[in-house]
């Protein structure tokens, strides 16, 4: 089947009609609706499909002629609130019609070929991001995990329960993991490099360290109608130099610092604020550069809280070291799409990925699909039909070219 | 009675013992026991005490000899969260002290003397500040005000009902209005004009105007890991500028300009905000001026907007225009407060009290007592005994002069 005809048959489900946006949390109607698609694209190709006990699917392309250790390609089919349609699901899409394009050329592999799709990987549903590929790997407790609560207060383990999964198999499956030999995953890009650099695929060397730092910005709470500006303690006004002293910041180290999420207290308007409690997300190149640009927007931060007469502090609420794709795969794979003639620069991603979690276990690369615009996690999120099907192309060709060998 | 001790029997009511601030909400059951000790303390004194249909309480001082229109001192009983002692009940226990001052003298009026606390006066339960005051004198119709609902959705009319009041008696009292020659009402301030000028009691020669203005600021939603700095439409970016441009144009103008209140969308950790909606508290001298600075804080919301590529709006929500208190009952207090050795230098308030939305239909005056940190609508406000004690002097000088006269 080709990737245009796959692609339509997974688009309507879970889309908004008002806004073009994705609502498929893990668990819910959609997501089931999405799981039955995996089922039958897998069944009608075939495939034996099998969840592991996290919910991850897998779908196994094995003949009489395959042995040892199977080469995975895929990617998750959930998405973040009103998020795009491709973010994930190209990935999987893209890595049943590679397998679409080898059979129909007639290949026969000499090693199994999967197709995998992880669950919760926006973290959008239960506040984890990657945690199928997390509680694979072991990466996170299965009892963690099962009380983890959504906005309604459900645990994980209630939903899958309601969505007749089995809670209790959750944790991580080392007999699995020990059969794949690769994991490429194939995915947008969620930014504008490729498109600035006119390449329509790019190879990614690594994940950028990122992690989310929390500031409290302690003032005092004042009549906003009678205090006068020399007597206040308003924690706004630092809260607000950090902002701009972040983004500043970022830009220094070529790095990216997002403020994306703020309370203060109380939050009234004729109330100056006592406290301002605000996220930093920010991410680098690399640990040392991301610890620096780190260290100046909490020292812009102190700076500003004391010109105004507040107190700040800040800590680290998560942190997620550099991953590094595995340099052999790495290197096999630039080798095949060279000699495919498919042009494909390293990338660095800021964005953290099931492919960055397995590669804790297993040998992982990744391979972007260039983003016109750059957009993502947004109904505007797109790629070029023909730029998609050079996806397929280069998937099917690092399944080719790692398949056959023995 | 003695100031102290009055105060004293109010001073507990509604206080939290961990942060020694007040929740005393209207119609709540703490807002029911300062209404009881209104009542208690009237009775004790055998004044006559009613509450109008808007749920304002009245206590009349009237003898065989009284007659014509009352002098009227008072404020109001409620609090906003975890607000101060001072703020509302020291011009309520006040006007009782002034009361108690005269008869102690063998003062005896001539004309009726009350006391008034007024519902709502912070607006911290159903929205609207001066609800009271507000309902009494037509400033809002009584069915908008029946409508107004309460952080958990209770309306006005419901809240009064359970607390025995019948909200169908809501609605304007000219009968009430044209009983009263003149309404005092003397506060705390709200800052430290007084304290810096070393005097003790101040004069309100009037009410800054004041408004609120919403600003929309329209982004575009992205990744916080993958979008490039050039590439965002940030909606925090704009809002942080101005948040510190209405602090410069608030010093230009001498005016006021506060940001208590922001809601970010999506409000993700890891999500470029595409809106941001923020209020502006703003208020200044005159009209003229407060209209200059809120035009320099919506060129500059314009400008930094334009520069991230964000849209922004600005809208009106509410302004009060400025309150010039009656210039012939301002004269009277100054020649009163003179003669009795008080000084009283004029004060402009930037808060709006009872007292401004009963200027629209009585001659009103407002009497300010020192705070020494200029801390108000929080635990800290504060007053010293002995300029309480001269404000309840200089409230009992004022009415004995004005309740003498024919």
């Amino acid at each position: 089947m080709s990737f245009a005809e796959l692609w339509e048959s997974l688009r309507p489900i879970g889309r908004d009609p008002v806004t073009g946006g994705y609502r498929r949390f893990s668990w819910t109607a959609a997501d089931l609706s999405c799981r039955d698609w995996f089922s039958a694209t897998a069944a009608e190709r075939g495939f034996e499909v099998h969840a592991d006990g996290n919910g991850n699917l897998w779908a196994w392309w094995e003949t009489a002629s395959t042995g040892g250790r199977a080469v995975v390609c895929g990617s998750h089919l959930d998405s973040v609130p009103d998020g795009g349609a491709f973010d994930g699901p190209l990935g999987v899409v893209s890595a049943f019609a590679a397998i679409d394009a080898l059979r129909d050329r007639g290949f026969t592999p000499a090693h199994p070929v999967a197709v995998a799709a992880f669950t919760e990987e926006e973290g959008a549903r239960f506040g984890v991001a990657c945690l199928g590929s997390r509680l694979l790997t072991g990466a996170i407790s299965p009892g963690a995990a099962r009380g983890l609560c959504d906005a309604d207060g459900v645990t994980l383990a209630d939903a899958m329960t309601a969505a007749g999964a089995d809670p209790a198999r959750l944790g991580p499956d080392d007999e699995l993991l020990r059969r794949i030999a690769a994991f490429i995953e194939l995915h947008i890009e969620q930014g504008r490099l490729l498109a600035d650099t006119d390449a329509v695929i790019g190879a990614a060397d690594g994940i950028w360290p990122h992690g989310r730092w929390r500031f409290d910005f302690h003032g005092r709470a004042d009549h906003a109608g009678t205090t006068a500006l020399g007597d206040r303690r308003d924690a706004m006004m630092p809260f607000a130099a950090t902002v701009l002293a972040a983004r500043e910041a970022a830009a220094r180290h070529r790095g990216l610092a997002t403020v994306g999420k703020v309370v203060p207290e109380p939050g009234a308007v004729n109330a100056i604020p006592s406290m301002v409690r605000a996220w930093l997300d920010a991410r680098a190149h690399d640990e040392g550069c991301l610890e620096e640009l780190v260290a100046e927007i909490r020292a812009a931060a102190d700076q500003a809280a004391a010109d105004h007469g507040v107190t700040v502090t800040a800590a680290c609420e998560s942190f997620s070291p550099r991953v590094a794709f595995d340099p052999g795969l790495r290197a096999r794979l630039s080798g095949v799409l060279a000699r495919n003639m498919i042009r494909a620069p390293g990338v660095s991603t800021g964005a953290g990925h099931d492919a960055g979690v397995l590669a804790a276990r297993v040998p992982t690369a990744m391979l972007f699909v260039r983003n016109p615009c750059g957009v993502s996690h947004a109904p505007a999120e797109h790629a070029e039909l023909t730029d998609c099907e050079t996806g397929v192309a280069a998937l099917a060709a690092v399944v080719e070219e790692m398949a056959a060998r023995a």
